[in-house]
């Protein structure tokens, strides 16, 4: 397939250009809506090029920034490619990219890490000011001028939308027998006129399947030929695995005593090597006819829709490594009937996530003896990430678990502490902490007793004396026995870890 | 009107007693579900039979302890009563009585403090164990045996439903005209059957007038007289009447930009006098046609219906002073068409509170520079009362606002810290900070922007050069600079307050 025919639009083929052209029309201090989520299916051209003009401007001593909106993380050629060149002045609603990161530590790089299903709505809310240029990767244009989506949905409904000003990227790489995957639901209203998200299983059909788009919008059309760049995952480990085993026990646990359905409920979980790992104990087990409702597509679940154990997922987009990418195109009709995906405020919303009741599991840099979360800052000042899709899932959740191994950095840290260093999930949303230690279920417990099996379980056996040794401390300090705290020591561990390096 | 003529079921007649017979069904070790929602339909006389005859058990040398679970908060009657006797082992999900706060804070009570919203579904799911017995206050009993609710609904659908065993109290004080102000929802599933929930409008009547009861279940129905227990509000002060007005004026502004419609969204607002005062300047203000789909039903809001400025009210209960409880009960007629009470899984569920766009308007402890607030502990170890709904609404609202006086204790405490010690609503979550000195919009601003509006607007004058000072030496401290914090200092205020007395 020649990449020209992918833009099958009258209107739209007199605006093709080179990326440079295009880059070229987005001028200094506008806020750009980008497609991307995780590595799939954000503009592969068009950010390098305008990366390339912001530097020239640089150089000549003008001050060249933009805002960049994405679906949640990208990859180097978007996040790395705008932030080497210092181009972007704020950064949301998520990011995971190296050389992002260190600009937004360093104080370089504004950045508002977001709910992602908050971020559509506040959009249209007007609550982030105004968004003036969407730049959507699609796998093609119709004749009609409406746009295949491609390898992730995102914000790309809302920045098409919203933005005054489209730029269209038109990847021939991306798979033509994606088109028909995505559900695109138009049914949303500003308050007061909002009406019931009609999705009662993960795989109802509720929208369209293409974007609409305006022609006379788009200034720009710029065709490329490059593949997503995802990350490849790393075969899972010891502790990754015995994470995955102590979840899928304590899984078959509640089938037997009657909390869950014998093919569980739908299944949420975040992006990385533990998720993976528990994909892959499911596939191990004896569940079958599990279905997901998720934000990312992993290899995991991909190997339980190829071995029959996954009847349906949802998703908002792929997240593959290389090797299962190859296998997802190589073999895409065997999956283009058990996968659909949505717009990220439909595949997080809360009220969808509540009314089918899902199993969430989600990664985490720390957790503290009472059961809080941080799943987004080291040492409490740095940001790594940002809190994703997790605040969605673990609040609306019918069982919200997260997961981490017991220490981190050779064991100079330990991921179980007297208090976390920041907050991202209370104690009022996290029902179960999981490392390759144990699995503490804290479901119907106070936060003191919480604090037992949450030391006991789920702390590295090296650190538990000193956090037992702390609690008690805590709790005889005559401060309230609620949560007791010793202030002065609460987080003198984090404290410990960057005077010397370590916890211990 | 006979207290008699309030049970016309004839099987439940038969079932009638005394409060010290029905107590006395009441074993050690059970959890029993008690009405009760503020100070409104609380059981008033079973749980003060059943404190005498735990305190003749204790006395006895016998340990006699329930677990006790509500809607919320209750009164002296029932929380003062049990816990003056040491009955309670588990307290859950929420309350706000002086003796129950100091068992929990001495180690001798727990207590579980959850989302309203989660209450009635973790039950469902067995999350929490076996709920034994109900206790529940009623305005009358039917006929066919179903239950006229009285002046809170709160979870009591959910202890009917899932008790093995029912005491009911008939309050014959309760206003007869209460009844078909009731809207029970009889459609919930658990997962994966469940339906949308099928509000789109604050006054839509989704359910049914009375509650079902198997009559089978009930071993008890006892006939009192006495009226609901609420606390008198203390008439506006100066600071609360400032942080109204910064909040109407902010009100003002958002419809003037378009961005809130001219009769704003529906209120929801948390109990206690600032909220009061947020009503009382909604009524001199040219706001009309105002809704609230809220979890208590205040003074200010029977204020707002009574002067034609709220059209329409639905909430769980009445929180009302004697005074408007008064004012209620006489004019119930002019009232009972703009008012609906719901079980709270419906008032506070986040499907309808998002669908519907709610302005939540909710007090708190503490916020710290970048947004984070406290709203249950003091000084990050003791209880105060519970996160309630403020989770429920915070995170689902269309705008989310916390209010608080700049200082508390005469100065000595500054309600806006560098850390808060304990989180319960996140970043992630706060919109808007409204102190007496004004309102830091928060909205679109990474965390580093927000420090500043929070110190230079919220803060009281007296603390804004010491949060300037950490601010900018945590900046400067060679940590990450997405949240700047100085770990060693970041809970030194709390700390300082505790060892001397003063934040200052």
């Amino acid at each position: 397939m020649s990449q020209a025919s992918r833009v099958l639009n009258a209107t739209l083929r007199n605006k093709i250009m080179s990326a440079d052209e295009a880059a070229a029309l987005i001028p200094s201090g506008v806020n750009v809506g980008m497609s991307g989520f995780t590595g799939s299916g954000y503009p592969k051209l068009v950010p390098a090029a305008l990366a390339r003009h912001i530097n020239k401007h640089n150089q000549a001593g003008e001050k060249f920034r933009i805002g960049v909106w994405t679906g949640a993380s990208t990859a180097p050629e978007l996040d790395g490619a705008l932030a080497s060149v210092d181009g972007v002045e704020m950064r949301l609603p998520y990011q995971s990219d190296p050389t992002c990161r260190r600009r937004i530590n360093a104080g370089e790089m504004e950045y508002i890490d977001i709910h992602l299903s908050h971020v559509a709505q506040f959009v249209w809310f007007g609550f982030l000011g105004k968004l003036d240029i969407a730049v959507v990767e699609v796998a093609g244009i119709r004749e009609d001028g409406s746009l295949i989506p491609c390898s992730s949905i995102g914000n790309n409904k809302t920045w098409l939308d919203q933005a005054d000003k489209i730029i269209l990227e038109v990847n021939s790489w991306q798979n033509p027998e994606l088109e028909g995957m995505h559900d695109i639901y138009y049914g949303t209203q500003l308050p007061p006129n909002r009406m019931p998200i009609p999705i009662v299983r993960p795989g109802d059909r509720i929208g369209e399947q293409y974007f609409r788009c305006d022609p006379d919008k788009v200034i720009a059309v710029v065709e490329t030929h490059s593949p997503d760049r995802n990350t490849p995952f790393t075969p899972p480990d010891n502790d990754s695995r015995r994470i995955a085993g102590h979840v899928i026990e304590f899984l078959e646990h509640e089938v037997k005593k009657g909390r869950l359905p014998a093919n569980l409920l739908p299944l949420q979980s975040g992006v990385g090597n533990i998720a993976n790992a528990v994909m892959a104990g499911l596939n191990d087990s004896k569940f079958e006819h599990l279905t997901a409702y998720t934000e990312v597509l992993q290899d995991g679940m991909l190997d339980l829709i190829k071995s029959g154990k996954l009847d349906f997922a949802s998703a908002t987009a792929f997240s593959l490594s290389p090797d299962a990418l190859a296998n997802l195109n190589a073999n895409m009709r065997q999956y283009r009937d058990k996968i659909l995906l949505r717009p990220q405020e439909i595949s997080n919303h809360p009220e969808v996530i509540r009314r089918l009741g899902i199993i969430s599991m989600n990664g985490m840099i720390e957790a503290d003896i009472y059961g809080n979360v941080n799943s987004t800052h080291i040492m409490g000042s740095a940001i790594m990430n940002g809190i994703g899709g997790s605040g969605d899932f673990a609040r609306n959740a019918y069982l919200s678990m997260f997961v981490t191994p017991s220490q981190a950095k050779g064991g100079a840290i330990s991921c179980i502490v007297p208090m976390v260093s920041h907050v991202d999930h209370t104690e009022h949303d996290v029902q179960v902490l999981v490392t390759e230690q144990g699995l503490a279920d804290l479901r119907g417990l106070s936060p003191k007793q919480r604090a037992k099996v949450v030391i006991e379980n789920c702390a590295h056996p090296d650190f538990r004396p000193a956090l037992r040794e702390y609690y008690e401390r805590a709790l005889h300090s005559g401060n309230g026995r609620q949560t007791p705290h010793i202030l002065d020591e609460a987080l003198s561990w984090h404290s410990r870890y960057q005077k010397t390096g370590s916890m211990r």
